[in-house]
């Protein structure tokens, strides 16, 4: 069958979009040293993990228990739960998860630590920790400097707590590619910061780990990191191509969408609304509009609701009526990816089943 | 257990306030003398809409198959599929569901009618038909005039297709009271422009449907409707306080969350982000922002990431600590609860277990 025949609204993969994708990134981290730990946020699926891990990645990223959960359950080993992650019940399923699979955590306050630390002991197991440092972003971590040691002293002084090194998100590299390389150069010198004080220390630290898609590209120009954690990369998105990160050619995920009404004049409603696309806007490029009409870029995708797409068709030379199929590329995928329970995969446009988004909804 | 000993985030329900707003509603439309049929795509949930049933509602609104087919596998009949359904297999799905309950669906061009009739042939099902009119959203409906009575006789003339009468959405009336009121007014008299021209016709329509949570204290003022599908009326959200529909104590779905990183001078990051609020912004009031925090009002939820809420709290007296476990009131609550699997229900401040979102992600 092919593709377009499915019914719709449904998420499509292309397989050999996201190949490529995955051979690309491997290959920069090869040619770069750095080891590759791919967040799962954008695809949630067992699968698609499986695909990075054969080509090399050294383990994966998630951002909840209830991400970590599905992974392990589907096999995997060795990862990372970027967060901070809070509360009885939360971490003592992490603890669960720690007895029987190599687990690191981030954090940045002594309170995370101690709570952490009591729930391990509480099941004997065992956590790596990583301390976060805010590289620019604002969102969590330290200020990169002796805050950042008092916190690892800390932890290596809790039971249950194994100090692995440090922790950041290159999430303020964004934007233009001279915007990203002027962020990429800030970062770099924050990054110096926070190694050096460890240097002084003579605390040696055995994995410094940073990164995102965007920044990806600029990696190898902030030097003392070991591995990156984009996640992005596996299907791109508008966002990712509005950086200039990615060709429109690289973005595997695309909705596929009907027009189900031309009733009111200059309109063409489509039956994807924000349940289908995530209602997340545009945070790059024109900083606009929802989503890219393949068959007709000058068709503007102005407004979701729920189930309703508006599609402002008067600057449009195509010719739309119900029934037409279309393919829009989102602009946020991991928000995309989050709305569907399955996503439905391709090779050359003809269909190959469907994939459970596994970790979908995980938000404990 | 006291719902905020749940772990978080979590979107919990107030049943207190639950019962009073749905009791408030269907009072409201028995004064009036209109049938209420609440489109569920609020709660999503069988046992809430077996609470309006039990209220007097006389049907449910669903908004795609996959949302009747959960209503209707939960023992609901008469319910009417607000959305231009097309697709052979989703119509498919919905002959099927017309062979077993009394089904209605709205649409607004003459192929879809087709498909539809098509559709039930092969499976010699009938449905009834609301001919949708566009009241001013200009997203799906006709222009009322006499396309509306084109269109409801060529539905008549159609195997499968019965002619219940005509529907349209109230979504223009929005914003503050005054521009409420203005727009009830032309929506009222568009309303009046579809109704003299069937009348006109001799064709008399069983089925005049309205509605919107934010038209509702107008409804009695745009004379001619039988029946109005509020949805968001049941939990309320920041949309509809803002509007001035309702209190904040009417609010019954509000997003328990803790404060997981402080580390940033003048934030505070909670667990929650846009796979719990979803990302929709805010249409009313302010216009920015992402939800209001009932602790610290002075606090602003300025950003979202998927797991990340960003506080400004750099105005606010509340003195923030990781673990402090606050409860935040969403933007819009129908996109907010299509992201959780599942709510927690609580009387008082006394968790009452947990429902399943069963039409949660219902797409298609």
């Amino acid at each position: 069958m092919n593709i377009r025949q499915a019914p719709t609204p449904a998420l499509t993969i292309d397989l050999e979009i996201v190949e490529r994708n995955l051979d690309r990134m491997a290959a920069r981290c090869r040619e770069h040293g750095l080891g590759l730990r791919p967040h799962i946020k954008t695809h949630k699926t067992p699968e698609v993990a499986r695909m990075q891990m054969d080509r090399g990645a050294i383990g994966l990223t998630v951002a909840k228990v209830g991400e970590a959960e599905v992974m392990a359950e589907a096999g995997f080993d060795d990862l990372l739960l970027a967060y901070p992650v809070w509360g009885t019940e939360n971490l003592r399923r992490l603890a669960a998860l720690a007895k029987r699979k190599r687990m690191l955590l981030s954090l940045d306050s002594a309170i995370t630590a101690h709570e952490l630390s009591r729930a391990m002991a509480a099941q004997d197991a065992s956590i790596g920790v990583l301390v976060e440092f805010d590289a620019g972003l604002g969102r969590c971590g330290l200020e990169p400097g002796p805050d950042c040691v008092s916190m690892a002293k800390a932890v290596q002084a809790l039971p249950g707590l194994r100090l692995r090194g440090l922790m950041t998100y290159f999430g303020s590299v964004w934007g233009a590619e001279d915007d990203r390389r002027a962020e990429a150069e800030r970062v770099a010198a924050r990054l110096q910061r926070a190694l050096a004080v460890f240097d002084e220390a003579r605390m040696p630290l055995e994995i410094v780990s940073g990164g995102s898609t965007p920044s990806a590209p600029l990696a190898a120009s902030i030097p003392g990191i070991t591995e990156i954690r984009p996640g992005t990369y596996v299907y791109n998105d508008l966002n990712t191509y509005y950086q200039g990160v990615c060709a429109l050619e690289d973005c595997a995920a695309r909705v596929l969408t009907t027009v189900v009404s031309t009733a009111v004049p200059g309109r063409a409603i489509i039956d994807a609304g924000s349940k289908t696309f995530s209602s997340d806007p545009l945070g790059s490029g024109p900083k606009s509009g929802h989503g890219y009409v393949v068959e007709a870029p000058d068709a503007k995708l102005i407004k979701l609701n729920e189930e309703h797409g508006y599609l402002d068709i008067t600057g449009s030379k195509h010719h739309f009526r119900v029934g037409d199929v279309l393919t829009v590329i989102p602009n946020h995928v991991c928000t995309c990816v989050n709305m569907h329970d399955e996503v439905f995969p391709h090779r050359g446009g003809e269909a190959a089943g469907s994939l459970k988004v596994a970790a979908r909804g995980k938000i404990r």
